[in-house]
This record gives structure tokens, sequence and C-alpha cells, in this order.
């Protein structure tokens, strides 16, 4: 028996990811499509500009494109995903939830809320169950739970593993970001091609405290988020897929190269559906990870890390995730696959 | 009457700017060009394959190339630019001052020895009196000037303001670097498009040791070192000209976003001729500096800086160079007018 | 005395060309500026994004944005340059017209029109008389001219030196044309980053029928169409601006590479204000001319030649152009500059 | 049992496309791999610089490089997949042929011969038996086949499909070519960054002969070659992977867009190994095939058009196929795999 799952805002760069992971998923079917007004009531190949290399499925080509609203989601759909802006989000995501129905959702929106989970699963499943505080606090039938930000996506496993390892006091990162990360029509052509563009508005301070949250502790009732500080800088760079980060950090023990090789190599994944084989590649080669190389590894789902040196009192490196894949459609597929194994489904 | 100045590795992507600079150039006259053994004694548009936007001029093109050797060179010559490979400069340039030539150098070798005057000339012109010392030492008729690496000149004229404003802790750098700055043929296509390289063999320690001398202080004998820590991490992005920086750094006074661009916006320039009319153009957009926009800036030699924003006990801030004029050739070429301006010439 | 002019649809990519042009112009001088609702009565650099790598001119950035409507333009300007949307300027140029203003657009309406002059000032200058059968015909004031599309300004330079020399009988076209053609947000990154697009909508027709108006004969009363049969196929690249194009033509009379190559050369230019010092620069190399290179030759107004063939029959070569000087705004220009020069300002 | 076979210039671009096709290849053994003196005696991972999206084999990352003479290649191989240089593949090949081994050489040195077998299996596999010819004129016990260059492939099924279907007459072909086709370091990222090179050197003339001899008949004795006359003009775009060509051609039977879609459509494939499942794909999308969207279909091997069009007398259409797999390595391979099944091996 699957799971009967919605998409919400399919028609998107990162609905059109989820189709791509959902359709061939064992676990879950795909049973609803929705987007704006405009696409309402339209086939989804009409409604859609497909535009990743893969052919769109034939069985969700001649699906109907309903609204977005939980009026137009049929009533045997369990489990919604949602990759909305996060204006839209905000407004509906709530509905769908009071409605009944769980969303694992892309959305920004929420994710710092006390009782949302917010959750990669290989870092920080048991957050999960902030579900039962958030149940009884709103009173839903359903849930809402949401996956990180897909430039905090990257760095966090590294990042977790380093904290086990030797504790992580202060945090650096830049990133390299990837157009797609933006969205089909977020950055031109004309502001890309050869250029770099500094600023990505409300990312820096995602990455500030999404990370944090991430890494905190959640005794059942709440979590306490972790006490590094962060400084980000997001650029955008004319990469079609993959983000790329520089990141230091200063740790409490003294840590060396192998030593934080090790942390991140023995790091463990899950055995989830879409779990990647090895949560975090590490390179001995000093030049990569490298977006185009790199990104694809263990279907998009692996985290990618190299450049690893030893700095005064800390560790500098370099780690790189799909941002489409393990840092958006993949992470909410992956949430709703730990749903699914903890019994929320 | 205008300096005589020869050219070593003119036929490369940093010689070839050099004659872009020096052809229309008041005070130089180009009177010798050098390249590797295959190139001597080929006229200059046959050895080497112009590829920047603005026409060889004709007086250069019908130049014959020499060899890169001191005998090679007319006596009357009295500048050399030099722009070779460091492992060529490591042994040529101290021919030539030997031979009494007074040398400003782009070439990376040599730049941390103690009697090398390594010069911003807006930043720490002062440290050019440093070739008395060498002199003394070496017993040169000539001298040996270096400038900076080009992702350290891009950042140090903004940090030398806050320095001076309120005093520098700790810098952490992030590079997002143009191909030009490989040399023409140092990226391959296939490398960096859709793609990044988080990796440039040797520039994070130049970086590290340049940036901790240009801001150190001469007192007639010796350069006392900036005493900051700085850390970087450079990568190469598809672009082609302008070095964009992240930089956090911590200060020992506060600081608010106000002072330091005013900190920034009042630091001199001088009136050399290559100098820029303002040192540092502050943005106030927050997605700018952007290479391809704002590279061009005061042809090619100011410095953009903009996202200047607080942190917890310091600033982070962007800034931009175009690697070719102002961090390498016209680097050298300032610092060529420093040395007449200063009675070396 | 300058002439007064508006500028229709100025926050474009066009219109910021215009702007560029216009403000230093000796003849023209900037009194009004249009653009969509959403922009009317803002500050311009409030109104538009601007994105071209010289600054934003000081007194254009102050100006206040009118209505695209002749009464939200004073009626001391004489001459409009117009870059709208074709649906827009189908609607909007006559009712100008009709007020008494002579337009010089760039949009793609009505250029096939009997009574509407298409004109490259260098090629077809005589056809701005068209302008009298216009106004018996449709008894305005104003005036009504066009250029050509940027795809058909770019070969016709050079296909009329060689009708002229040799007689043209076919002629196949293939473009590689740069994104800054669509507009600024005509072509996301994400389509055409390690891409091509073999497609651009309407384009190839542009180019079959433009390019046979342009080369025909002009008799006072109409103009006969030129003979050639025109094939031609569009694409787009990531290049950001200079259409690049390969074209074979068969030739009435015998050919060779040298006869073709002075027939390119002796093509006269004009001595209008922007008319570049020589209309066709033919390279020798043959891997030129190419658009990052050649594009900005003459200030942009030049077309360039090279990798001239003989065929069996016939020619092949390339030529390029910047599109949105040479291609578009800078072609309105010159044809305001042939209209104030023919006594129609 | 498996065919064993090695590779001549295995740490090319081309090389590392054989090593992927050929490590899981059902029907090839890779028992040798060869390089330049520079690279023989090194480990496979040592000698390599490998860059392609997938990770280097294990078992071949271990193997050790050879020279390339039939000396450092064990007597048990039987077949030679030859990826060289032209003039090195000149002096070479014969070597190797001579010694008794099969080559199948995507090298462009002798693919013009008359005894020698220039094949795409699906278009003209009974070309393979000029074997015999070859054998007899030159007293080989080996043979040498070549496979066309990557430009030709892409145009020569459609054009096949449409000379079967309608007779062909005159054809006229430009391409935009993506960089891998010029080998890792052909095109540095500064030629081709923001810019496109309309010559790449000696391509035209291959495209114009090789298709000639394609599309001859070969009665048992010679080959004759197509009479159309071709036409061809070569361009290099940033794409990294996928020659798009525009193609016009003069048909002599009358032609419909909707029978030549069914022309290329029913233009059957063959049941090697490597044979796409649909040798044409045919798009009814006018902006399609698009290189990134459409090179990987049916692993790379499949050719895709689009954009067909009636002219004057024939037809306009776009062709797109993997440059490095249809268009080099997967052609040798499946020249390869036509010798296995037509008893060479």
């Amino acid at each position: 028996m699957t799971v009967r799952a919605g998409i919400l805002g399919a028609t998107g760069a990162v609905g059109q990811r989820l189709i791509q992971l959902l359709e061939p998923h064992p676990e879950f079917e795909i049973a609803a499509l929705t987007a704006s007004e405009d696409s309402a009531g339209k086939r989804y190949d009409e409604a859609a500009k497909w535009r990743i290399d893969v052919p769109i499925p034939d069985s969700v080509a001649e699906m109907t494109v309903g609204a977005t609203t939980p009026e137009d989601v049929p009533d045997d759909v369990d489990l919604i995903f949602s990759s909305l802006p996060s204006s839209v989000g905000e407004e509906v995501e709530p509905a769908f939830c009071e409605a009944g129905y769980i969303v694992s959702s892309n959305s920004s929106n929420a994710r710092a809320d006390d009782d949302v989970p917010l959750t990669i699963p290989e870092v920080n499943a048991d957050h999960i169950d902030l579900i039962e505080v958030q149940r009884d606090e709103r009173g839903w039938d359903g849930a809402l739970v949401k996956n990180p930000n897909c430039s905090t996506i990257t760095m966090v496993p590294p990042l977790a593993a380093l904290d086990e390892a030797f504790g992580l006091d202060r945090i650096t990162v830049s990133t390299l970001q990837a157009v797609s990360g933006a969205g089909y029509s977020g950055v031109t052509s004309m502001e890309i091609i050869d250029n770099a563009i500094p600023h990505i508005g409300g990312e820096e301070r995602k990455m500030e405290t999404e990370s944090r949250k991430l890494l905190g502790e959640f005794d059942g009732a709440e979590v306490s988020w972790h006490g590094a500080r962060v400084d980000a800088s997001c650029n955008r760079i004319p990469t079609l897929d993959g983000h790329l980060e520089n990141v230091w950090t200063d740790t409490e023990a003294d840590a060396t190269v192998e030593e934080a090789k090790e942390a991140m190599r023995s790091y463990p994944t899950l055995d989830l559906h879409s779990s990647p084989e090895q949560l975090i590649h590490v390179f001995e080669q000093p030049d990569r990870p490298q977006p185009r190389l790199d990104r694809d590894a263990d279907n998009g789902m692996a985290i990618a890390a190299g450049g690893i040196q030893e700095t005064d009192g800390g560790l500098q490196f370099n780690c790189l995730a799909h941002n489409t894949l393990r840092g958006a459609a993949g992470a909410s597929v992956l949430n709703g696959e730990l749903l699914l194994e903890r019994g929320y489904l």
C-alpha cells in the first residue's frame, strides 16, 4: 500500500523535481497536483514548462492541475508536499494541516516556529516528534514539518559531524549558489552570465537561524538552539545546480584534518528509501567537491566535502549538495519517508 | 621626457594588459618586449595571441620580441615591468636588478622577502623606501619592487580603511575569482562552464601573508607585519574579469555600518597618473558590487565595496577589483609611477 | 539648437541603451521618458532596474517617467524614439504620429508596411522619403520610421556590398544571437547556461522579409523588394551582446574572396554623428569576428565580417554586430540623425 | 566470451568516454590502455585527469598505462579503439593493423581513403565490407575502420532518412558545437565565456567530404560518393556537450513537414548493444532539440531532430547529438559491435 500524496506548487522548479522523485517512488503515489489559479484546470503538461533533463512522466503529464486549496485535493490524499512561495505557504499550509493533511514543506515560512519540526533526517530525526507539541498547541489533525533552506542543508551534516566530534563555537560560511535555487525565472541570463551576485535576499539570516535550530537539542518539549555564532555571506554564481560553500569553524576540542575526515565519513546515513549510501563523501583532492562533477552523487542526495584544513583553533572545509534534490525536493521527500517510518502516516 | 620601459613576459595575459596601459601612458614609453624562447625574434603580433577587447596598438604590433635576459634589453631602458611565472621571475628578476634596472614586478616570487617592498601605493607608499635597505644588502644598482597578488589587492584597501578607523583583529575571506587570473590558458572551458573550483594553488597562503605585510608598519629599517589572523578560501568561478570577495573582520573598536562606509569613502586616493578618482567606491545597493557591472570603474583601477553589515564584534562586507588591471598590470604600472614620483627613476 | 526627444519604453533593455546614446548626443536632448503604467509617475532610477555597465546619467536618474501616450509627452518634443513590445507599438505609435510627432521606432510592428520607411542609413537612406507617401496616405503631421530587427541589421550591410558588386540570388543565414536581444528578462539563466535554443519566435520571418525590403529599390512611390530568396534559422546562445551570423549567398557574377573583401571594405559609411568610421570591418583571421572581441568596434556601430570563402557559385561569410547598439538603440538614433539631416526635423 | 579490447589515447576526453562505455560492456573487456610517453608506466588514475561526472571505474583506475605501440599491447587483445590526434593516428594505426589488430578509430586521419570503411552502422553498415578490399590492397591481417567526425554524425542520419524518402541535392549546414569536441584543453575559458568562435580548423571540409562518403553507395568494390553539394560553417559555443546544427536541403521530390517527420521517425535503428531504441527522436516543439535537455537521450546515442520546415524546393531542420558519446566514443564502440556482429572479430 502506497501513501497517496499531493504536490502544492507542482509546476515550479522544485515541484518538477518532486514529480521526478515521487513518480517512481515505492512508498508514495502522486494523487494530486496544484498550482496557481492560472494553471488550475489545465493538464499538467500544458500548465508546466518542463525543464529538467529527464522526460515528464506520461502518467503525470495527463493529470489535471488543481487550485492550491484543501477543497481541490481529494480526501484520500494523506501526505502533502509543499513547495510554494513563502507568502503563499504561510497562508495555505495551515489550512491543509487544519483539514487533516500532513504537510512536508520546503517553503521557508514557519521554519523558525517553536512548534514546527525542522528536520534533516540523518541529523535530527528526533525533532520530528515536535509534531505532538504542535498538535497540542494548534489543535490540528494534520501536521506541518519543514526541511531547511538548500544552503543550510549543504553545510549542516558536516557541521553536525564536527560538532559531535569536537564541539563547535563559531561558524562562518560563504556560499556559491546555483541559479536553480532561485526558481526557473529567478535569475535572468543577463544578470548572471560573466557575473556573480553577492546577495540573495534573506538567505544569510536563514542560514544563521536554521542551522542553529537543526543542531539544537530536543527534549520532548522544545528545541534548545545550538549556541554557536553563525555568520553567512551568500552569492549567486553561473552554475545550474549544486551549492558550493566555504566554511570555517572554531572547535572546542583540538581537531586534526584526519580526525575531521573520519568524523565526516563515519557520520551515519539512514536506511530511508531516499537516503544516500554514504551521507558525507569526503574528497582527498584539494580541488573537490565541484558542482558539476559532484552534485549528482548518490542520486543527488549525498553531501560532498573536501579541502579540509586546520586553522588556528579550528577547521575550514568546503561542502556541496545538489540544491534542488538534496536541498529541496529530496529533502521534503526524505522528511515524508521519516514521517512514514515514525508512524505519522 | 618619458621613461623608457621594458615588459618581461609581454605575450601573456598580464603582459597584454601592460601594453594596453603603457602604450598611451604619458610618463612611460614601451621600448622593449620580451617573452619565452619560442617567441624571441618574432614580431609581437606574431608572437602573441592578442585577446583583449581593444585592438593591439600598431606601434607595438611591429616591435620585435626579445628573450627575457638583460642582454636582450637596450641599455637606455630604465624601468622593467615583469609579469613572469614565479619560477622564471625568481631567476631572471635579480639578474635585471643586478644589471641596474628598476623592476616593478607582478610575479609572486620574493613578495615576502624582508628587503623587498610590496606596495599598493594608496595603502603603503612609504614601504617603497625599503629599496634603500635592499640596495644595502644586495649591492644592486637596480631595485626590485613587487605588487601583491590580485586577490590580496582587492581586499586590502577596504581593510586598511577599517584598520585605521577601528583596528582589525581577525580577517576571514572567501573569494570568487575570475578565470583571467589564471592566465589565458589557465582554466579550460570544460573545467569551468556550469562549475566552480574551490581551490587555487597557493592563493590562500598568498592572501594570508601578503595582506599582513601590506598592512604592516615600516620604520625605515624593516616592516613589522600586521598582527591580525587571516583565513582565506579561494574559488574560481565562470567570470572573465573581476575578483569578488566576501570578508569578515573582528574590529578592536565598535564600528557601525555608517562609520565603516565613511572610513572607506574617505580613504584617500593618490594623484598618480593611474590612480582612480575615488579609491573605494562604496555601494548602497545590497547586491553590488558585481564583477561585470563594476570591474571597470575608474578605468578598472577602483576598488568596489558593498554589503557592509555589522556582526557580533565586527563587520562583514564584499569587495571587488578588476584582477588584471587593478590587480596585476595596473598595480605594476602604479608602482612604476610611485617609483618615478619618489625619484627612483 | 538640439532636438527635444522622448523615449517610449525607456526602462527596457533597449530603452536604457537609448539613454546611454542620447544623453551625451550633440543633436538630441532627452526631454521625456515613458514606460508602462506601473512605472508612470516614478523617478527614472526607481522605475528602471539599470543594468548596463556604464552608470545611469544623473540628469536622467531624476526625471519623472510618464505614461506611454501623446498626452504625457510635452508638446515641444519633436522626435520620439520608440522601443516598445510590438503589440504596444502597434497601438501607440500611430497615435503619436497623428499627434504630430516624428517617431523613429525599433519596434517590430509595421516594418513591412508599404508606406513605412525601413532604413539602415548607410544602405538605403533614400527610402526615408517614403514619408511623403505615408503622409499622403495617412494624413499624419508626424511620421513613422522603422529600423530593422537586430539580426537583419547584422547581415544586410555586407549583403548590400556584395549585391552591388556581384548581384545576389539566394541567401541562407544561421544566427547565433545574444541573450540581450530578448530583453532583460527574456532568457532565464536556467534556459541558456550550457545550452543553446534553436528557435526565436518570428525572427526567421523577420530576417527573410526585412532584408528583401532593405535591399529593394525605391522609385519615389514604392519600394520593390529584392528578388533574392532568403532562408534563415535563428538560435539563441549564451552570449550577452553581439549577434554572430553565418551567411551563404549565390552570386550572379563570379566573385573571388579578394573582390568580396574589397566590396565590403569600400562600402561607404555616412558622416552622421553615430556612423562608424568604417561601416564593415573585414577580418583576415579566420576565427573572427567573435562577439566578445568585436562587438564594441566603433562604439558598437560597426559591422564586422570575416571567414569569407568561395563556394560553388557564390560566397560564404560570417558577420557580427552589437545587437542592442548597432542592432537596436543605435539604429534608431541613426535614423533620427538621418531624419534631421534630411530636414524632417 | 568477451572480446579483449585496447584503448589508444585512453587519457584524453574521448578515451575517458570509451572507458565509461566499455567498462560495463557485455561484449568487450578493457585489456589495455595506452597514452603518450609521459603517461606510459603510470597507473591510469595518476596518468589521467578524470573529468566526467561518473566516477572512474576501480578496475580501470589501477591499470598501468602503456605506450602507444603494438609492442606495448598484449597479443590476446583483438580489438583496438583509437582516439588519437590525427597526426599520431596516421603513424600508429597502420602499425597496429599490420600487427593484426582490428582498429575501430575515431581519429580523423584516413577517413576519406578509398579502402577505409567510414561507417555509422544504422546508416551504411554495408560499407564495413570494404575491409576485404583494404586487406587485399594493404596485405593487413588486421583492419582499419573509421567513424566520422562528431559534427558529421549529427546530421547524417536525418539526412539519410530524407535522402531515402525524397532524394537530396544541396545541403547547407551551420553548427553550434560544444567545447568538449576540442578535447579537455582545446578551448580555454577566456576564449569562450560570453563568446562564440566561428571557426573550427578543418571541420567544414570534414563535414563536406565525410557526409558524401557516408551517404554513398558501396558496390562491393568501391564507394561512390553521394553527389549532393555540401556547404558547412562551423562554430564553437559555450556548451559542454552536444552539437546542435541548422540544416537546409533541397530535395528532388516534394516533401511536406509531416512526410519528413515520418521519414525520420521510421528510419530504422539496429539491435547492436549500443544502438539507441529510436535512432532519430523528432520533436514537435519548435524550440527543441536543445543541447542540455536532449543530448543524453538513449544513453547519449540518439539523434534528436526538430524545427522541420518546408522551404522553396526543400526542407530545413535542426538536429543534435552528444558529441563525445554518439559523436565519438559511442560511434567507435558501435563500429566495434558491428565488426563483432559481422564476424570480423
